[in-house]
């Protein structure tokens, strides 16, 4: 390449944009449906039930420890796919590129997407680039689009009911904190990582267990957003018990250091499970046995309260609130 | 709405990102298959040959002639389908939205991106929003992927012969110009509209065209660009007459103003055809009849020469570069 950053021309459609295509984006995301002169990919019929969900990320800084924005725009959307019940199949690709961006760090975050694909057997079919001028735009964005097939059927929050417990497939709130730290500005180190990774070995090892109602992956808003989700979209309540929700012990420092709550803190890489009060310790088992699920916790339970509560520690109780300010913008 | 511009806390997954996504997103994109309280969309079985395609937005400004990014959204990305030879099902939308973004113009865009896919027949089924920091993003950013069933089944760039013919479905350089114009900084207005459109009629009425070898929508890097992309992949030529290229007046005048070549500029709704030369008189015969086709032309013949050449009115040649420097970033 006879440049060391990206500059407009390699957005303009002409012999740049296309040898910044074929130099990064087709020579590590190559495979037999991807191809960059094509307008749209073929995916021949596709048997089943067909999901589709798609993901931004904006997160800030672009590499960060556990992971960076190419392997997270893969585990995002996949990950989507896989507390829908689907088995992801094939991803799209967007990439907004700011005027100034050093071309090796956008190969390292693209043959990491890369490898991130390859891992969870998905295929980057189709995609585009875009270059915005300096000062319009934050380094790197992207978006990816995921399809994949249903194989898990009997899941929708509608299914949830009065009764049912609340699990989480691990400790929360580390990706949250281990991008704050990355961050200049909180002059922090630690040796916390995110826990980004792909969730579908997790959802299908609970794809046997009967009693199964709903899953979500808490990211953005973290664990007490996907709890207020679930409030307002069944009319239901829930109840959680505060030293039942897996916290690491890093994660519980930089929280009281800086005055955030974990519960609020994104994770990339867990599982809420909502399932019935006779299977969730066949769902708990199904996830402590594997190492992605090993510190899986039963963490409350749903009512008809229509608030979500937590009970404190020393017995006593407070409302969760909604999250309002945003303490960490550009978190995923 | 309690704001009237977007702040970081309309992207933090709470309480003010739910009600942006209601009052916004939902109220105008409502159908059968968006719920934006689930993960992703179930588009259940569907038969045929799928197709995917994706495509990023980044025009500015926001709004121009004939058009915004919101209806180019839809459109940029059904025609990439549409080429293919696909007819668009569902898509999928993905914000990146500056702090300080007024909702006002936001919601008009939303309004538009969702008139445009009413009219298009297709389905915004899942999306994401992010919201970034004040000088991070250019306003806004779109990114949408679409899938489609292929119902045009023998197309490809591998299927062009020395011979064919190219066709041109209308006018190029509107788009490109009439977004040029709507910047302040060149303090020029005219009556130029872009052409933006879905070109799905214009693909469908190809479909009976036994001798189509191949279409493309010649967008970023406009007509030029198609021919090289054409000629790059499949090693063959291609000579055009400048004479038989159709260009409005006010583009010519205006590019000549600014020193733009107007077959370099964008277009986001003409079509560019291959056809073999005993079925091109029937191809330009099945475009003329429409109102959306009514200047196209056949503008050149594919060689074995290697080269793209512009043949001028005067009986000169010359080699119609590959692009290089971007003329006009953000034109699409």
């Amino acid at each position: 390449m006879e440049h060391s950053h990206i500059t407009l021309a390699h957005g303009n459609g002409g012999r740049l944009m296309r040898e910044l295509i074929d130099a990064i984006f087709t020579r590590h995301l190559d495979n037999p449906k991807l191809d960059t002169h094509a307008d749209a990919a073929n995916l021949l019929h596709i048997d089943g039930e067909i999901m589709m969900s798609t993901d931004g990320f904006s997160v800030q800084p672009l590499e960060f420890p556990g992971g960076d924005i190419g392997s997270l725009a893969v585990h995002g959307t996949i990950n989507d796919l896989a507390v829908a019940g689907a088995r992801p199949l094939y991803l799209s690709l967007n990439a907004f590129i700011e005027e100034g961006l050093e071309l090796a760090l956008l190969e390292r975050i693209i043959a990491s997407l890369a490898t991130a694909a390859r891992q969870a057997n998905v295929f980057v079919v189709t995609g585009d680039t875009k270059v915005v001028r300096r000062g319009e735009g934050g380094g790197l964005y992207l978006a990816t689009t995921g399809i994949g097939v249903r194989d898990i059927l009997h899941l929708g929050m509608d299914k949830i009911r009065p009764g049912d417990h609340v699990l989480v497939s691990g400790p929360v709130g580390d990706h949250g904190t281990a991008v704050m730290l990355a961050r200049e500005q909180f002059g922090i180190r630690g040796d916390l990582q995110s826990d980004a990774a792909s969730v579908l070995p997790l959802t299908q090892a609970l794809a046997t267990v009967d009693g199964l109602h709903f899953m979500r992956d808490p990211t953005r808003g973290g664990l007490a957003s996907v709890l207020h989700e679930i409030q307002q979209a069944t009319g239901l309540g829930i109840r959680v018990q505060q030293q039942c929700i897996p916290v690491r012990e890093p994660v519980n420092a930089v929280c009281e250091m800086l005055g955030f709550d974990p519960l609020y803190l994104a994770c990339e890489g867990r599982v809420v499970a909502i399932v019935e009060p006779s299977s969730s310790q066949q769902a708990l088992a199904c996830w402590t046995r594997m190492g992605a699920g090993c510190d899986a916790a039963i963490i409350g339970t749903v009512d008809e309260r229509q608030h979500v509560i937590l009970e404190t520690p020393l017995g006593g109780e407070r409302i969760l609130e909604q999250l309002e300010d945003d303490p960490l913008p550009r978190i995923c």
